[in-house]
């Protein structure tokens, strides 16, 4: 995994990454999450990827909380996303509908419904206040007190440091 | 930039992440698009990363069509988000939210706030039919006509090749 690539970050958006952001660990909690995959081989073989590299981000996921792995041993082992894990869900769909308006030239290969009614779930925006959707462009960021302390923090670690 | 990658996946998802899915690429669109940086040098600073891997992922971004490149030439170049990167927005926002919940023990450092009436701008799941925001446990990934119709054509090629 990244671990601390993005160390010099006070982003959660980093830390998310920091997390999910190497090749392939996306598309194994797609696999898991939508396609109810629990073991090695099913990853393996849907994927298609190396062996060494599913291993170590299935290890990955287990140490930093995104899925359990079954004690049963061997090849009988099964990975499950916890609520940490399936709570990616929300950014695979966000990612699936850029990738369909932007990078999907002969349409939209899967849609995502609702269990309950059959519905098509979408991702978007919504402003708290006038519950707007907003349009990205009209989105910004605004450090909170906790930047403020954390930024702080981390300049007087840098100048005791000196 | 990953490129094909993930070729042997129909899958909109796996077509964002060859777009965006190196290290930095989506730290550099959030500067883009919340801090407003356009020069090689804020971005270079801002993040303190190699000068040859900035380099590479805007002209990346450039190729992809995420950004522009004004052609004033030299230092004075400045790169700026399209439609199309700016549409990555909701992806960041979305990993933001999962970090803010998952990975910010000390609290939320960067909010999202709507320009025209300053309210908190979240990221939801939200059914079209029902209007109903579901849980992750509860969507499921269908395959469409389309899908059907690009593993027909992929499995042909595949026959015709042996």
């Amino acid at each position: 995994m990244l671990g601390r690539t993005y160390d010099k970050e006070i982003c959660s958006a980093a830390r998310a990454l920091e997390v999910v952001g190497e090749r392939w660990s996306l598309l194994i909690l797609r696999n898991a999450a939508f396609a109810g995959m629990t073991r090695f081989t099913e990853f393996q073989k849907s994927l298609d990827i190396a062996p060494n590299v599913l291993a170590a981000r299935l290890e990955s996921f287990v140490e930093t909380g995104l899925m359990s792995k079954s004690d049963a041993g061997g090849a009988h082992e099964t990975y499950h996303l916890t609520k940490k894990g399936l709570d990616f869900t929300p950014v695979i769909i966000a990612l699936t509908e850029w990738g369909d308006r932007w990078a999907a030239p002969d349409g939209t290969p899967i849609v995502y419904e609702h269990d309950e009614c059959g519905g098509r779930v979408r991702h978007e925006l919504i402003c708290g206040k006038c519950s707007e959707k907003p349009r990205p462009q009209d989105v910004s960021a605004r450090k909170t007190a906790v930047m403020t302390r954390l930024q702080a923090r981390r300049a007087n670690r840098t100048a005791r440091s000196r």
